[in-house]
């Protein structure tokens, strides 16, 4: 990969996250190419729509498709739907990756660039996190409404520490579509550091069927998520990951100044979709277990989650 | 008190539990007069009606007041309302108590004689914990599902260790009524014992909407509701008061074979009334803590149900 030269994308998954990025990129003339579900039809003939304060664009046409066998080859392939549609991305990779191709798994929790590495092999593969507010209004309109930052980096262990030339590269194309990517050399403290955030407000909106105003306002939800705060900082230093105690502070603070918020685990909830309860309650769980710490306030939302989702797909108990 | 004679009752707070105790005792001749809040008009036109496994009864007509000071004098008042009814408890029994009276406070939790006790003295409280499934069907009308023994004892630490001459009366009128009542040497005990179950199916049949048989059948909740029961025996054994794992092992078997039941609590949560959340879970959460011991889970507990109750109870948040 050149780094002079825009690589090109394949955004696997265009929902919130997917429409956005990928939107930008498009929006910027880099070479995007989208694969499309459930919005295929609409998209094709309307585009994409996206609400945003780096300011709303509407692109009539993008180049979209509903099967990856369909598409064109690319440098980079952007994992960008959830977790739970992970079943089929061993398949959708196997279309759309060339030798060359890296990807690039921009999906909340932890170890979820696993299933990507068994595919195409750990050393093609980046992870990130991103920071932002986003929900996708209706078939193809994406409603951007906070941060957006990205942090990625390399996932192979042997790779790690060091901002490799693709990161470079990737950054500088997001950089270039206004999107504020940031190479990393730590993936796991990146996605550590995500987790402060995602477990105590992804679980606590479900549990608590409230959003994230509502738990920072009430003292007994708000000490909750605090102390939820430690459990993950206190996991992710037995796994190796050190976390400042700023980085806790400063996600309180920012909740708190939030706009009200549905993260994207409760909208799932309330449309009685799966929600990401492995990639972001039972894989740090196991991880921290692993490593000798049982973090009891993590395990319990995790098992209230289990039940909740279960309960909220039909469990046959119910 | 004269154990070979009856002694004559007040039922104070007149719903689930005081309605089946109250009517089983009117049933069998004993004395006993009824603080009836909500239903007065309903039982003094229509009487008490009871459906129990101990056989269906209706009362036609019982001695029921809606004022305190119109009761006559009685030998023991038996507090059968809910904890959270206890503001004004203090001024109800100055009004029911004579020098001779005592107190058998039948409510769920921990400290929940205190109340009584700062108002006629500790030495003239009892206290006891209902091991029943009952609900109130509608006004006046009690249903009693399964269950039904009474574990009771002195409230006062100078008394506890032994069955007083009272504790033996009393037993013998509820057992001349049909009621399991049973003299205990070791209140505390008796409260920790029924925690290991009101601590995890009150708490978790509210945070996870869901009735005894649904959570016993998921194997995340079941997972669950162990850990906080071993959770509340490990707080017993901190405050001097040993739980035997067999007990544990029993709560969850009886529960597994009981018919699905909606705890007191989620009854009062979906009626939108507010809920015992101090007296069942702060209590307990502080006495451990001041004990020395943490129970993360039942904090986390105590914190998601203090926000429940406040939102559903339209918290200015909401």
């Amino acid at each position: 990969m050149n780094p002079t030269k825009r690589l090109s994308y394949a955004v696997i998954g265009t929902g919130a996250l997917g429409g956005l990025y990928g939107g930008l990129l498009a929006r910027a003339g880099v070479d995007v190419h989208f694969l499309v579900r459930s919005d295929f039809e609409h998209i094709r003939n309307f585009g994409l729509r996206v609400d945003s304060p780096l300011g709303n664009f509407h692109l009539e046409r993008v180049s979209c498709f509903s099967r990856p066998e369909d598409m064109p080859p690319v440098d980079v392939a952007v994992v960008a739907w959830k977790t739970t549609a992970n079943g089929v991305l061993a398949e959708t990779l196997r279309h759309v990756c060339r030798p060359h191709t890296c990807v690039l798994v921009l999906q909340n929790g932890l170890d979820v660039e696993e299933a990507a590495a068994a595919c195409v092999g750990s050393n093609r593969v980046l992870g990130g996190c991103c920071f932002l507010c986003c929900n996708k209004l209706g078939p193809g309109h994406i409603h951007h409404l906070d941060y957006g930052r990205i942090a990625f980096g390399e996932y192979d262990d042997e790779l790690a520490g060091y901002v490799s030339p693709r990161m470079l590269s990737i950054a500088a194309d997001f950089q270039f579509a206004g999107i504020d990517a940031q190479p990393c050399q730590d993936l796991k403290t990146v996605r550590w550091s995500k987790l402060v955030w995602n477990i105590p407000f992804n679980g606590l909106s479900v549990v608590l069927d409230a959003d994230t105003r509502e738990i920072m306002l009430d003292p007994s939800s708000a000490a909750l998520a605090h102390s939820l705060m430690v459990e993950v900082q206190t996991a992710a230093k037995h796994c190796g990951c050190t976390i400042q105690d700023r980085h806790l502070v400063k996600m309180l603070e920012d909740t708190r100044k939030m706009v009200p918020y549905d993260s994207s685990m409760r909208l799932d909830y309330r449309g009685k979709r799966p929600m990401e309860v492995e990639a972001i309650f039972g894989n740090p769980l196991r991880s921290a277990q692993a490593a000798g710490y049982r973090p009891e306030k993590i395990e319990m939302l995790y098992e209230q989650l289990c039940f909740l989702d279960r309960a909220n797909r039909g469990g046959t108990h119910h």
